[in-house]
Formats: structure tokens, sequence, C-alpha cells
């Protein structure tokens, strides 16, 4: 293991794990949700804020960085935390599943992807090294190996071929990881839908040297019961020792379900993009703010809120930001969000100390279900 | 005069004076820049930003409010100053100048302009009466007469008769400036670019009970000369112990050079509008981030700056986020933008005060002149 890189479980309930990861950057208490900072930016968010949400680790893309402003070019100006004055964990992903979702004209072999920008048309190759050295150059603390993800439903073979493909650049991706420039990588687990092929890759990548294990190829499309499915089989092959990483993943309903299920760690675009688009995550459930129902409630989204922006201002405010289409909207909106997100964690990181799960998931979802007063 | 709003000339610099308007909700600073908020928001910016960047008052826009979310709305929410969480003083425009620019099938006569909402096409009609009744549903602290502003250049006959018009909508919005719902109401001076009327404009609004006297229908294209010609034409003409307010102006130039001539007030959407567009207003002079010489600049936009943002960001950063169309990119240089307007509305009345406010905007054009040392 390298120097400066743990995780202890403190405390357990059922199948779920609280505990925390310690880099040289700081503590990522777990199960962590890690809001997307894409492009070098939690989108419509000051990265000040992001940390008062309660956010210890964010995520940053290795597609998107470099391409635009470029990983030797984030090197040079001091590293991706300097750059964005964010000196807390970042994991970066791999840039595999962004190339497959947003690339063009990829063309996909042993070796690596070698692709177009979506910005510029400009020509690119991914390998599991030059996947690592980006990583590198960007600083990350938890570097993820290369992965090919394929979208669900896909046929056995398909899923089969990107899995063993997936294992040899693994390998390829450990080998390359170069412990003086990077505190952790992890394993990513691939399958498909198909239990066989998930075990044989958790199995596997249990046996090479990762610091953590993740989770790939879910939250792709399939229904929440496949996920889960899936979750089920992986998880009694992972070693209990290290992080496992639900990638991509998910709605509230999710990360509950998937943190009963031993999961520690999540990442996913929604809370940011849904802040964008006038739809509040709550303790209520769900609220488009889009709705007209909110033009004269001068209640406010959560008045117990850890967010002020939740507290302080009317869903009549809100509402009228989102019609007028106002960037203030998108601002207020995202914070919320975000920190929903991290109150969420903070309340299963409680009730798994107190061995009370089970009752938090219940009382959470009930909330959401029963919503606010505002009849939402 | 209505009880709790006052104005008091500090001291004095040749035309030049600093001073203070003091209302119920709060002292304004004067020679004061107001931020504008449309739509019940200064664009891009948490309100609490705008206030720790120095504002000490906002510009509200009554054709935008009544159109969205509606006057009668606001009030209803409790007024303008609760809906949008801004508890200090705000002055409102009467919507004249934004029904002549934005709305459709306008049709003017005696009583008032009918026209249809460029949002939907919905009809509306102001009149004086109207537009002092919203005003005051929103909560103003400042008032602004309705007027009719024609567009530079325009034939003497037309500048003449959208004058004679404007002082008997001056007339009327006076009556229905209604003493206790607002503390305060503005003539506005008009006649285009013509002295003479311009004159008889200043003279007969200067015989009105108004609070203040505001110059408006300049920076509407003109030629800076036109517009401080216009200036010097007018000035003497106002009531030394009112507010004199130049409407929708402008740049740092022109705010220092209608300083020296005795304006007290000004507004403009150049800050807030350049910072949604990758355009920094600094000590330097105006730095345009999306040039690619600030890809690989580490230095911050200025490192003295009052503003965290413009000493903690490298330039690198923010052309990234602009060249990336990210909403943080806006976020940032709108907050840099409105507080080096303050910076330096601060520092025009600090010139004032010491009697030096020539050799201050002589170091000020050379500074900008000079740009910084990234070679803008
Ligand atoms: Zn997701
Ligand atoms: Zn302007």
């Amino acid at each position: 293991m390298t120097q400066g890189f743990s995780f202890e479980v403190q405390a357990t309930d059922g199948a779920a794990r609280k505990g925390e990861i310690t880099t040289p950057r700081g503590v990522i208490r777990t199960p962590a949700f890690m809001p997307v900072g894409t492009a070098a930016t939690v989108k419509a968010m000051f990265v000040e804020d992001v940390r008062a949400a309660g956010a210890d680790i964010l995520l940053g893309n290795v597609y998107h960085l470099m391409l635009r402003p470029g990983a030797e070019r984030i090197a040079r100006l001091g590293g991706l935390h300097h750059f964005m004055r964010w000196p807390y964990p970042i994991l970066t992903d791999s840039g595999g599943f962004q190339v497959m979702s947003l690339a063009k004209l990829r063309k996909l072999n042993e070796d690596g992807v070698t692709f177009q920008s979506h910005i510029d048309g400009s020509k690119h190759v991914l390998t599991p090294e030059r996947s690592m050295e980006i990583q590198a150059l960007l600083g990350s603390d938890i570097q993820m190996q290369f992965d090919e993800c394929v979208r669900l439903p896909c046929s056995d073979a398909e899923a089969e071929r990107a899995m063993r493909l997936s294992l040899r650049w693994a390998e390829r991706s450990r080998k390359a990881f170069d412990s003086a420039r990077g505190q952790a990588v992890f394993g990513i687990v691939q399958g498909g839908a198909v239990k066989s092929l998930r075990i044989e890759s958790a199995r596997a990548l249990s046996e090479m040297d990762f610091h953590g294990l993740a989770i790939g190829g879910l939250a792709v499309g399939e229904p929440q019961e496949v996920m889960l499915e899936m979750l089920e089989t992986v998880m009694p092959y992972l070693p209990a020792n290290k992080p496992h990483y639900l990638m991509g993943v998910g709605t509230p309903d999710d990360i509950v379900k998937a943190v009963a299920r031993g999961v520690d760690m999540f990442d996913c675009v929604m809370p940011t993009r849904a802040g964008r688009h006038g739809l509040a995550y709550t303790r209520f459930g769900k609220i488009n703010l889009m709705n007209a129902r909110h033009a004269e409630d001068s209640s406010p989204l959560d008045p117990e809120s850890s967010c002020p922006a939740a507290r302080n201002y009317s869903r009549a405010y809100l509402h009228h930001l989102f019609k007028a289409g106002e960037i203030l909207g998108m601002m207020l909106l995202t914070q919320i969000n975000v920190a929903y997100y991290q109150e969420l964690m903070a309340g299963l990181r409680a009730a798994i100390e107190a061995k009370r799960l089970a009752d938090f998931i219940i009382q959470t979802s009930e909330a959401w279900a029963r919503g606010s007063q505002s009849g939402d």
C-alpha cells in the first residue's frame, strides 16, 4: 500500500459500513458522496460552498480535463487542486466511461481507445498507461483504472469481452500507477448484468493490489432492481478492508439502498444537474420549482436545512428565478442539492454508528414520499 | 420632503461632490454606483456578495418586474427587498426606458404607453400613475418619474416633443407619488442632444418638488463628448442640495468624468454583463479573459483587490472557465467587476474628500492605459 492512504471501518450495521479514508489531503468520511467537478469546477458553485456543504472529496473527469485545458497544462499550473482552489482530496475517473458516452469516432483495440474530441474534433488516444499518466499530472489523490464500460442492455458476449479487456487494462493500470505521484488506485468491477461475469471480475481484481474497488457499468439505464442485484452479487467478493465505490450513482434512494449493501463511496451529477434545471432534492423528496404552484409560496424549501439557501429563500423566489432563466436560481439550487446529499450521507453515517440504519432508511423514505406541507 | 430621506454634501472638489443620502433602509455613500438587479437579482451574484463588494443600493427594473413575477405578486410576497433578500436601499426605474427598448408593438399617447410583453406577448399599459403605483408595490426607496426616452441621434423636433411630454408626465408622477408608500421620487431631465431643451427640462423639473434629479436619455449610443457636453450644460440648472443621478452610465472612464462634473449616482449593466462575457474591469483596464494569452498565466487579476476572487484565482483558471462555458466563470468575474466598480467609487469619494480628484483621475486613467504586468 502507498504510504499516506488508509481505510478504516469504524462501525457496521448489517452489510453497511461507516468508516474513514485517510489521505495526505484530508479525511474522507464514508459513506461519502463526491460532488462532480467535471471541468475543474462543480458547476455553478463556489468551491468554498462545496466544502461548507460538507463534501470531503470531489470527482474530476479525465476525459474533459485532458481535452480542455489539458493535463500537461494543469500540471504546469500547479495541479488540479491548486488550479481550482480545492485543497482537499480529489478522485479522478479514468476517462473510459466518458470516451464511450461523449467522444466521436471511437476506435477501440487491445491497446486502448482512439477518439475525436466532442469539442473540436481533435484526435486523441487513451490507454491504461496514458490515463494513469494524466491522473498523475492532475495530482489526483485516488486514481481509477482505465476500463471499458458497455451500455446496458448488451449481449452476454459483449459484456464478457469488455469485462476481460477491462481486467487486462486493470493489470496495466496498476502497473502504470506511480506511487510517487499518487496515493491510491482503484480497480473497477465490470461484467454488465451477468452475475457470473461480475463475480469473475470482482475475484480477479481483489487479487490485484488495488487500494479500493469500484463497481462500474451500473446506473447506465437499467432498472434499480438490476443495479441492486448486481451489488448483492459482487459485494461478497470484494475485500472488506478496502473501500467500495459505486460509480455514477445516483438518486438519494439508490444511495441509501446501496449503503445498506456495503457501498462506501458514490458520485453523481444528479444534485448539480438537477439544481441547474429547477429540481430540488430535499428531506421532503424532489420538488420541481418550475411548477406554478410555487409562484406565491413564501415558505422556504426546508426551514431546518443546514444550507442557508434552503432556509432563507422562498419557493416563490426560486420559482421566479427559474422562470426568468436567472443564473442565481441555478446557483442557489445547486448549493441546496449538494448540501442535501451531504446531509443524507451524514445521516447515514450516524445511523450506521447507532446501528439503526434500517429505521433511518424507513423514516427517510417515508419523509420523501410524504412530501412537504406545501403539497409537493 | 418626505420624512426619512435626506441628502448631505459633505465635501466638494471643483464640481465634484462627496456626500450621503440617508434613507430608512440605510445610508448611500455618494458618488454611488448602483449594481443593476433587473429581475430581482444582480445576475450571477449572491446578494450577500453584492453587499460585501461595497454596494449601498441596487437598481430594480419596473418593466421586467411588472411582467414577471408581477408587482402585485411581489407586494403579496412582502415587497422586493424581502423577496430578493436585500434589506438595503433600492432605486427603481419607471419602466419608460425599457418599454422603448424591449417591448413590442408600442403605442404612445398623452396618457401613457400600451405595449406587448417581450416575454409572452401579453398586453400591458404604463402611465405615470401606474408606474408610481408599481414602484410603491415593489417597496422602492427611490422612485423615478415615468418618462419618454428617445434614442440618439434624433431630430430636434422629436427630442422636444418627448421632453415636453416627459415634463407633463413628471408633474403627474410627482402627484401620484404617495409619500406614505415611498421615501423619495426623482425627476428625469430629457431633451436629447439639444442644449436649450436640456436647460428647459432641468429648469422646469427643479421647480417641482422632487427629492433628486436624474439625467436621462444619455449613454444611448452617442459619443462620450456629447454626453459630457450635455452634463456640463445641465448641471448648473440642477439644485445643488439634491442628488444628481446620471442614468445608465457607464464605463469606468464615463463615471470618473461625470463625477468630476457633479454627478452623485450611477447605474449600469456593464460590470455584470461584461462579467458574464469574460471581460474584466480592473485597475489595469479591461482584460478579455477569452484571450489565449491568459491560458497559462498563473497570476491573479489583481493581487491587491478587495475582492477575493480577483486575488485568489489565476487568469489561466478564469480563461479556462470561460472557454469551457462554465457558470463559475460568470460568477467569479461578475463579483470581480462589481467589486472593482465599488472600489472605484470609494476611491473617488476619498479623492474628493482629500481635494485631489484631478490627481486621482489622472493616476487612475494612466493605470488603465498602462495595463497589467501580464501585458493586457
Ligand atoms: Zn449519476
Ligand atoms: Zn449602461
